[in-house]
């Protein structure tokens, strides 16, 4: 099982689309407080959309909270201080679930949680002058990473009955 | 060179996305008309922030006048109609520039332009009552997906300067 834990996030629309990827993934999401926005904001449930209701998310008071309900040797943290791209990590080495950790919108993970897991640390490739990308495109892009390495797990390639229907459609034409 | 293609989006904070997740990669933004925003609308310019005087943007007046414009076998599309991961595609057999399209927010791309390209076709694997994910996140996801099998091509591992000064201190803590 893969989880998506965002620390103290900040912006709205960010966490809903990140609800939004954990559903499609059936990844769970934990988030960390303090939050920059109650669960009730309508950007986030506009972003997050009917995903909601079907996300399993874990609220957690802090960072200390978080550790102790999920011990786990698999945290792996995305900041902009590692030298590692995801694509370097094997997860499939991973025993039990797998713990992906991304830092608030503004200054990301706090410094000093961080520089006790920094050999779990990935930064996205990037040009040299870009300081970072979308919060909400980093998990999307970490999930899906570790995704591929382990084979999409329960998920299914082709879209249910629609795309069957359009493809006969198509022959058709 | 990635060109990321955005057929007709409607929502000005994906395409602000988009230009960052473009900026952060050296990646070329084409958009085809009709858009749901203007260029100037401050949803498309606060998700974009300073990164989008920095990217190369291209505008389009329709499908056919961008096809023109840019003639290439290497024309990929995400749409939901797809049975092939981006994953199972092997972009270091392209010879020239890569064109990963995404339709537009409600509808995706037009049926007519996809029936052309349906071996080109990608989906992303979700749960099987997953309709989509964000347009942003996807074009984020196909990107990396892309730079990860040519080997994140000119960009860097790791941050400029202030990476170096943060392990430094973290060594004296």
């Amino acid at each position: 099982m893969i989880h998506v834990v965002l620390f103290e996030p900040e912006i709205p629309q960010n966490t809903g689309n990140i609800i939004r990827t954990c559903m499609a993934t059936n990844s769970i999401l934990h988030l960390i407080e303090p939050l920059g926005f109650s669960m009730d904001e309508k950007h986030l449930k506009r972003s997050g959309m009917d995903y909601i209701k079907d996300t399993e998310i874990h609220i957690h008071k802090n960072w200390k909270e978080f550790v102790e309900e999920n011990p786990s040797d698999n945290y792996y943290f995305m900041t902009r201080y590692a030298k590692k791209a995801p694509s370097e990590f094997d997860f499939t080495e991973c025993k039990g679930d797998i713990y992906l950790i991304l830092g608030k919108e503004s200054t990301g993970i706090d410094k000093a949680i961080l520089k006790d897991y920094m050999d779990k640390g990935m930064r996205l490739p990037m040009v040299a002058n870009a300081r970072s990308l979308n919060l909400s495109n980093c998990a999307a892009i970490i999930v899906y990473e570790v995704l591929r390495q382990l084979g999409y797990p329960n998920l299914s390639k082709t879209e249910q009955i629609k795309g069957e229907d359009f493809l006969e459609n198509l022959q058709l034409d």
